[in-house]
């Protein structure tokens, strides 16, 4: 399939999947549930969506434009819901087109955080769980490439969350441990 | 490693190894060995260099940009070397950010034509060879993202060579059915 990016947008002229996370599909994701159900009983706006072009397959390379829109959930910003690979000795990359983002991966207690910005490339290495941030007051978007046969486990961490959120303070964003995490 | 690329000039901030192919290293991959030679004697030219980030293993993502320079021997464009992947049922994502090129991707007696020029993505579906030819009068400069595991098989592509090469013709380019290709 013939496919091109605009480097400025970061949109995808052709994608075979879109995936839709309104509000409503986070449930248990964010800290302050109250406020979540109230986003939700007030539009259910969405929270980011990703345009995917799937390969699957051994050897087979994936990819997928995100976008996550500005905005918080009481004072955590918004944010993907985060995956391990569903094979977890699978890596990703990550290239940053526009927005301020911070991306958190994982590996049992290790803990490491990038920035996503315009250019920026972020390698998360094989068997480390990864979401990203939207810290900025614009749209986050960034290309992601993954090997075709990754496959995604969202279950482990909507059970167990990540050890650390991102919160709003003082206009700016400040990460700090999550109070529900258990190991 | 932290890493970012300029999308306007593509280069990469931090890469881990450098490989420069002069006209000497090509010798066997253009149609007019004559016109090679007098390069080689007249200041043995870099053809192209690949600035890569390895990460090497199973379910790992290595990535590199190619900088090809404009020009011919002969009537042939400058083109990179071109090779299978060691482990053949490897892909590979191009993404092209500038310049004007051509990939040629050949498996067994089939042949796929496409442009790489900015935002251009070029899926590269695994067991099948890969050649960038730069067309243009600038330098092509494209991204290259691949399996950790690839590896790269450039010997059976200098035994055999592609079954097309591009060749100068009115100003344009000119796919041509390659002379000395034997299956």
């Amino acid at each position: 399939m013939k496919n091109s990016i605009d480097f400025q947008t970061g949109l995808l002229e052709n994608y075979l999947e879109k995936t839709v996370r309104k509000a409503s599909d986070m449930r248990g994701f964010f800290q302050d549930e109250k406020a979540l159900e109230e986003m939700i009983s007030q539009g259910d706006p969405t929270i980011y969506e990703v345009y995917a072009v799937p390969n699957n397959g051994e050897g087979e390379i994936s990819y997928a434009v995100t976008v996550i829109h500005p905005g918080k959930v009481g004072k955590e910003f918004f944010m993907t819901k985060g995956h391990y690979h569903e094979i977890r000795n699978r890596g990703e990359l990550y290239i940053g087109i526009r927005g301020k983002g911070l991306i958190l991966m994982q590996k049992w207690a290790e803990m490491k955080i990038e920035n996503i910005e315009r250019g920026n490339i972020v390698y998360v290495p094989p068997c480390w769980a990864h979401r990203s941030v939207n810290v900025g007051s614009e749209d986050l978007v960034f290309l992601a490439i993954y090997p075709g046969d990754a496959g995604h486990d969202y279950g482990s961490i909507a059970e167990k969350g990540f050890a650390k959120i991102v919160v709003e303070e003082d206009g700016g964003y400040k990460i700090i441990d999550n109070p529900k995490y258990h190991e």
